[in-house]
């Protein structure tokens, strides 16, 4: 298995959705599964399922169909999952408790190593082993332990002040739940963002055509 | 403006972002864009924004540019932002509160007009106005008030069961958070769903391609 350079991000966004259904699969004991199949339970066509996976090498056995766990590891190998990158998470109100409790960081490649948040309330308390701390420590926390991605699940207010700071102490990644566009202002830093909002006006949209 | 029949999908996931940036415009006092300049901070190429708003008839004044605050107008129309859809909540624990707390449901075309949770910890408390109730009052609570979606912030344990329950009482749009496949069983509902899982997953590939 070999990745081609320049896939489009199209591709890789496909990806964690084959992740996940090949891990459902799994789950339910199936072993094997023709692209056929495959493509009916993802809602897409063969031939794209067999062209986004020639990105790669190809996995497939034609006509035999792919092994289901062992194409999941393959996947998860190119998305490397094993990788356990250092993260943060900053802002510890209810949508950061929300991703420090349920999120399975180390099934996505990433571990998280610290929490922080400004307010006494929650600092010193601890959500699934992680302790939340004070948020003027980060500094000294990225000296001795280097985390390489922050969460950021703070208001909007205070996002692009937050994104600076981290951004300045050396941190280059973000998953960001904010609106505020990071990467306006770094353009070298590598973010991915949530809109929640967006998907929101999309089901308003579809509603609309409903009617 | 007249929508033209079946846009795509991806064309439709492309409005809430237009209506970001433009809403964003707006606050920052610009009354007036090209699709050049537009396109440079949305990185789309000027060709695509165009054949975009195509689509729905096109806003453009060509060479003179865009009227930021009537495209945004336009765009919201179009979204059915104006709408607002009844919906309630389900499951207030961090995520649900988060959501219930932060989101600004009325700019998004719905109301927020109950959440309901089984744990008496959360019962009866109050997040943004709304109060959240005992779940076992969901039908009556339906049968009153005619919610027409479901946000769906319920444990992955649980949300088959809890969505075949909503879909029996009538209910058939979900805002759904988890990663069962709502439309599997019940294609003719509405399913918009929010994949964190996929997303950090992605920022895992990027990051492993910058080494």
């Amino acid at each position: 298995m070999q990745k081609k350079e320049n896939i489009s991000m199209s591709v890789i966004r496909r990806l964690p959705r084959y992740h996940r259904f090949l891990s459902e699969l799994e789950k339910n004991g199936v072993t094997r599964i023709s692209s056929k199949e495959l493509s009916e339970k993802m809602r897409l066509t063969a031939s794209q399922i067999r062209q986004d996976f020639n990105c790669f090498g190809g996995f497939g056995q034609q006509g035999y169909g792919y092994n289901v766990p062992q194409l999941r590891v393959e996947i998860g190998k190119i998305l490397g999952l094993q990788n356990n990158f250092k993260c943060v998470l900053i802002g510890a109100g209810n949508l950061g408790r929300a991703i420090m409790g349920h999120m399975p960081f180390e099934q996505l490649g990433f571990q998280l190593i610290g929490a922080f948040d400004n307010s006494p309330k929650v600092i010193g308390t601890v959500i699934s082993g992680c302790k939340i701390s004070d948020y003027q420590d980060i500094r000294k926390f990225y000296a001795e332990n280097s985390p390489i991605m922050a969460i950021l699940c703070v208001p909007r207010e205070v996002v692009e002040k937050i994104s600076d700071e981290l951004y300045e102490i050396g941190i280059r990644s973000f998953w960001n739940f904010s609106h505020y566009d990071i990467s306006l202002k770094h353009p070298d830093a590598t973010v991915e963002n949530v809109h929640m909002n967006d998907s929101m006006m999309t089901l308003c949209y579809r509603l609309c055509t409903l009617e």
